[in-house]
C-alpha cells in the first residue's frame, strides 16, 4: 500500500514539475504589452426566451460599451485602477444594471449601494456599504482606498467622507427607476400571501424576480505594467432590510486582487459568496495548489459554491492574461476583451 | 538541473506522505470527548512595565472566568456556538476589554460595536456592523444567522432587527466608560498638535493609545461532536470615523470556522486583517497545503500580516484540538482550556 502511494506520488511529482515549468515558462514569455479586462453586469436565471430582442441588444452595447472604455485605458498604458473604475462607472451610469442608476430599491423604498476595490500590487483595497447619495460607489471605494487610513465605510459617515473628498453627490432621487421601484412592489405582494411557507421566497417563484434580487456589475484588469485590479459595485438586494450586507463590498468575498495570482469580481446570492469566501478562495487554489485560473474558478464556483446552494458567478483574471467566465446560473451579462482586441460580449450560457 | 529538483521532489514526497499518515493516524485516534477552548481580549503593545500589578490581576481573572464558563458547557457536552457565545458575553459584560461594556469611543463620541460569528459544520455565518444599543452584540450576529436570511445587518436596521427577535436593547450610554472617553480626548487632543504630520497618527507615540484603539474580544471552541465554532467581538478603532468597518465583522477577516480544518478569530489594526484575509487565509493554508494550525498561523501573522505592515494576533484551533496563540505584539490578553482541564492564561510574549 505504501509502495502504491509512493509510485502515485513520484508520478504527480513529474506531472507537477511539468506544470511547474509551464508557469516558469509563461512567466517569461509575459510582455509588458500583454493586458487584458474582463467584466459582469450580474449573473441570474436570464433566458433567452424571457428577453425581447430590443432588451438583448441594449445590454449587449451597453456592456461593449463598458469593456472598451477600460480597454482603451489599458492599450494608451494607463492603470488597471483607472480602467476599473471608469469601465464600472458606465455601467453605475446606465439603468440596466443593479448599481448606480439602476440600484433595486430596500424594504423601506430607498437606494443603498455598496463597492469595493482592490489594488493587486499594494493589496491595499477600499470599500463602502450603504450609501445613498453618492453617484458613483466605485469611485467612492478606490478613494477610501487612497485617501483615508481605512478599508471599509458605511452609511452616513461615507457619503460625509465622499463630500469631503468632493465626489460627485446627488440627490437619492437619482437612484429612482420605475422598473426597479415595480419589481419591489412585486416582491413585496408575494410577501404578503406567504408568510407561511418562508422556506419558499418570491425570488423561487418568479424569476425577474430572482434576476433583479442579485444583480452587479464588476470589473477585473491587468495593466501593461502587470499590476491587476478589482472592483465590484452593487444595489444589493431588492427588499433587503435592517442594514443587509452582502458580498459586493466584502474584500475576500466579493473582490479580491493579487498581482502574484489574480484579480476576481463576484456577483450571485451574496449571503454564499461571503461563507464561501469565493474570491478570495480562487486566489488561493491557485497560489496554494498551483491550480490555474481556470481550474480555480471552476471548482470555486462549480463545486463548493454549488454544494453550499449558492446561485452566481465570477469574472477572473490572472497575471498572465488568462481570463475566465464561471458562473452556475443560465446566464450573467459579460464582456471582455485582449490585448489582441478580440472582444467578446455574451448573455446566456453557450 | 532538472534531475536534482526530481530529486528534491522526491524527498519532498516522502515527508508529505509522512505527514499525511499522521494527519490520518490523528482522525482515527480523535475521541468524542475531545474539546477545546481559546480566547482573546485583544493584542498591542502591553508591555509589564506599564501595568499594575493590580490591574494585571483583574485582567487575568475575568480571562480565566471567560473561559472557564465555556469549558463547563463544553465538558458538558453543549455545543462550540453556545460555548462561544456565553464566553464572549463575559467579556463584553466587562468595562476591561474593547467590546461591549468596554468598547472605545467614536470621533463623534458615540459606541459602535461589530460582532460576529461562524459555525465550522455548517459555515453558516452572522455578523454586525456599527449598533449602538444592543447589549451583546455577538448574541445579535448569532441570531442574524439562525434567524435571518442574511449573513451581514448593519446600523440602525440591525438594532431594528435585534428588537423583533427580544434581544436586550439598552440606553447608549451602557457603553459608557470614563477611561474609554479619556482615551478618546487625549487621541484628539494629539490629533490637533498633529494636523501636519499625518503619517505619525497618535497611536504611533502613546502605546495606551494603541492598545486602546486596536482592542477586540473573540473565543473559538472545539465540542465533543467535533463541531468547530469562532466568535469575535469588538468596539472597533478608537476615534473612527465615517461608519469604519473593521475586520471583527468580516467573515473571512476577523472570524473563521470550518470543520474540515480550524476556527480562528482576529484582533489587531482590522484594515490590515482585511487586506491580508487573515482568518480563512489560515484554514485555505492547512486546507490546499497541510500545514498544521502552528505552521498556518505562524506563517499568516509572523510572515504575510508583519510584511505587510499589520500588527495583531489570533487564537486558533484545529479539529483535533489542538491549540495556538500567534500575535506579533508585545502582548495579547489570552486564555485556552483543553478536555485536561488544562488552563492558561497570559498577558505578554513568553
Amino acid at each position: 500500500m505504501n509502495k502504491l502511494l509512493f509510485m502515485a506520488s513520484v508520478l504527480m511529482i513529474f506531472f507537477g514539475c511539468k506544470a511547474d515549468e509551464s508557469m516558469a515558462e509563461k512567466e517569461k514569455t509575459q510582455k509588458t504589452n500583454n493586458f487584458a479586462i474582463i467584466i459582469h453586469g450580474g449573473a441570474g436565471t436570464i433566458l433567452k426566451k424571457n428577453m425581447s430582442n430590443e432588451k438583448e441588444g441594449e445590454y449587449k452595447a451597453k456592456l461593449e460599451e463598458a469593456v472598451k472604455v477600460g480597454h482603451k485605458i489599458l492599450k494608451n498604458g494607463g492603470t488597471s485602477q483607472e480602467a476599473v473604475m471608469r469601465t464600472i462607472q458606465i455601467m453605475e451610469a446606465s439603468p440596466l444594471f443593479n448599481a448606480g442608476k439602476g440600484a433595486v430599491f430596500t424594504h423601506e423604498e430607498t437606494n443603498e449601494l455598496d463597492a469595493s476595490f482592490m489594488d493587486g500590487k499594494t493589496l491595499n483595497a477600499g470599500a463602502v456599504a450603504g450609501v445613498t447619495n453618492v453617484k458613483s460607489p466605485i469611485e467612492l471605494a478606490i478613494k477610501i482606498m487612497t485617501d483615508s487610513d481605512h478599508v471599509m465605510l458605511s452609511g452616513r459617515g461615507a457619503s460625509i467622507f465622499a463630500e469631503e473628498k468632493g465626489l460627485e453627490i446627488v440627490n437619492p432621487s437619482y437612484f429612482y427607476t420605475e422598473r426597479r421601484f415595480k419589481s419591489l412592489q412585486r416582491i413585496k405582494d408575494r410577501e404578503k400571501t406567504e408568510l407561511d411557507h418562508d422556506d419558499k421566497k418570491a425570488a423561487f417563484y418568479d424569476t425577474d424576480i430572482k434576476n433583479s434580487k442579485f444583480g452587479t456589475v464588476g470589473c477585473v484588469a491587468l495593466d501593461k505594467n502587470g499590476n491587476i485590479a478589482a472592483g465590484t459595485s452593487t444595489g444589493g438586494m431588492t427588499n433587503k432590510r435592517w442594514g443587509r450586507i452582502g458580498d459586493a463590498p466584502i474584500i475576500g468575498s466579493g473582490t479580491y486582487a493579487n498581482n502574484k495570482t489574480c484579480g476576481v469580481s463576484s456577483t450571485g446570492w451574496g449571503e454564499y459568496f461571503i461563507r464561501s469566501q469565493v474570491a478570495y478562495d480562487i486566489s488561493a487554489q491557485m497560489e496554494y495548489q498551483q491550480k490555474t485560473l481556470k481550474q480555480a474558478t471552476k471548482d470555486v464556483i462549480q463545486n463548493k459554491l454549488t454544494k453550499l446552494g449558492g446561485t452566481g458567478g465570477v469574472v477572473a483574471l490572472d497575471k498572465n492574461g488568462n481570463m475566465s467566465f464561471e458562473f452556475n446560473t443560465a446566464g450573467m451579462y459579460r464582456a471582455s476583451m485582449n490585448d489582441k482586441d478580440a472582444l467578446i460580449v455574451k448573455i446566456y450560457k453557450e
